[in-house]
């Protein structure tokens, strides 16, 4: 349904926690919804658990799949800390402390008065090929690989670290919505809603179904990329549903 | 890190609407805090689009790599609502309006006094193989078919469907968690945890840094299913960050 001109994007979580149920996972809905704006398309999510082979298996599939990948979780200081070293095996690149990394880290924990220790010092294993994301909360940088964005899974270290990657992507035309609520079962809907689909076919129409206290009704989506042509839609729609 | 011996599954969400950000999903951390409570390892969760190929492909894949497969998503009666033929797609199997889940909708509609229209009956499509899911919010069934659990996307129907599903399902022992608050960057705890985590390979052991108001901490969680061994671990863990 999206708009095939559009750049490509999908996002791999990583984290025992979310699929454990301990955490609820923020940083797919706020990428998602930066994406839209910038005009790239989010095609897929995974979520996977610790362990170097899902890892690597799951990055390997989505670079090859889609224009972009991003990527949350995992590059801190501690044992369970393991995606940079899966980046650089899937991507066979050599991995270790990396100069660079290492004088951000220690410039930070210098004026902090903390000591850059080996398990600090974790945080500048860099692949070789590797560009930084600049971290402006935390020092610790994220890096890109291909087309791989690796970032962290603090949802404000992830955000800034979207803020600092997203001028560096080339988006395509920002995907617009208008929605229209209608307070009757989707059943009664869908129909009339297929005829309107299908004679706008260069729009995405999407029905989301709610029910409240016993009543039932779906936001009916239009997308698209032309203001004008989706203005002249929603009239159309609010017509039929009047 | 999850017990090798349980079961394990993986979510599928299927939906523009998560993609484009303009719907948060929360069904896969209603259903992974479930499935952890019955021992079942959720191991993998993907979101993919309305889209044919993307949808059967996920099905394909997970249903071939993990032990139970749950989907949310697309079985409504709107012309967007394409799960049931994807999933006998990726089966192999026919599909149509079965009288089994005719019957079922054709009774909850004579009594609200609606019609069941042909896009209600839509709702009536599933698969020759499959048995059917309680529905006992809305009626309109869910499925299985082989090892894929097919439910709706809407949060209390999705919840009641999973409460269908659940004593039908092999279980193994439930995953147990403690947490400890650590309030100290996480590369002070890194070196004495990857210590700690050696020396109980037994258990699952995880730390999930905050930062919050300039303070950083960790959560340090323990996981594993035996609860005397995992409160031992705690008092240990206790005076290693005392």
């Amino acid at each position: 349904m999206s708009d095939a001109k559009n750049p490509t994007a999908a996002m791999l979580v990583i984290g025992d926690e979310i699929l454990s149920g301990r955490t609820r996972d923020g940083n797919t809905h706020y990428l998602a919804g930066q994406l839209t704006e910038a005009g790239i398309d989010l095609e897929e999510v995974r979520v996977v658990s610790d362990k170097h082979d899902a890892i690597v298996g799951a990055v390997k599939a989505l670079s090859a799949a889609y224009d972009y990948v991003f990527t949350s979780g995992g590059i801190g200081p501690t044992h369970d800390d393991i995606t940079a070293d899966c980046i650089a095996a899937a991507f066979d690149d050599h991995i270790d402390i990396r100069d660079d990394a290492r004088a951000l880290l220690q410039a930070h924990y210098d004026k902090s008065g903390q000591e850059l220790n080996a398990a600090r010092l974790r945080m500048a294993r860099i692949p070789d090929r590797a560009s930084l994301i600049d971290n402006p909360v935390s020092t610790a940088p994220g890096f890109k690989l291909e087309n791989v964005h690796v970032m962290a899974g603090v949802p404000s270290v992830f955000q800034a670290m979207v803020a600092s990657v997203l001028p560096t992507l080339t988006g395509g035309a920002p995907l617009l919505s208008r929605s229209l609520k209608v307070v009757r079962g989707e059943g009664d809907i869908a129909g009339p809603l297929a005829d309107f689909a299908q004679g706008h076919a260069d729009l995405s129409v999407g029905s989301y179904p709610f029910q409240k206290d016993g009543v039932y009704g779906a936001n009916i989506v239009v997308r698209g990329t032309n203001a004008a042509r989706l203005d002249d839609a929603m009239k159309t729609l609010a017509a039929i549903f009047a």
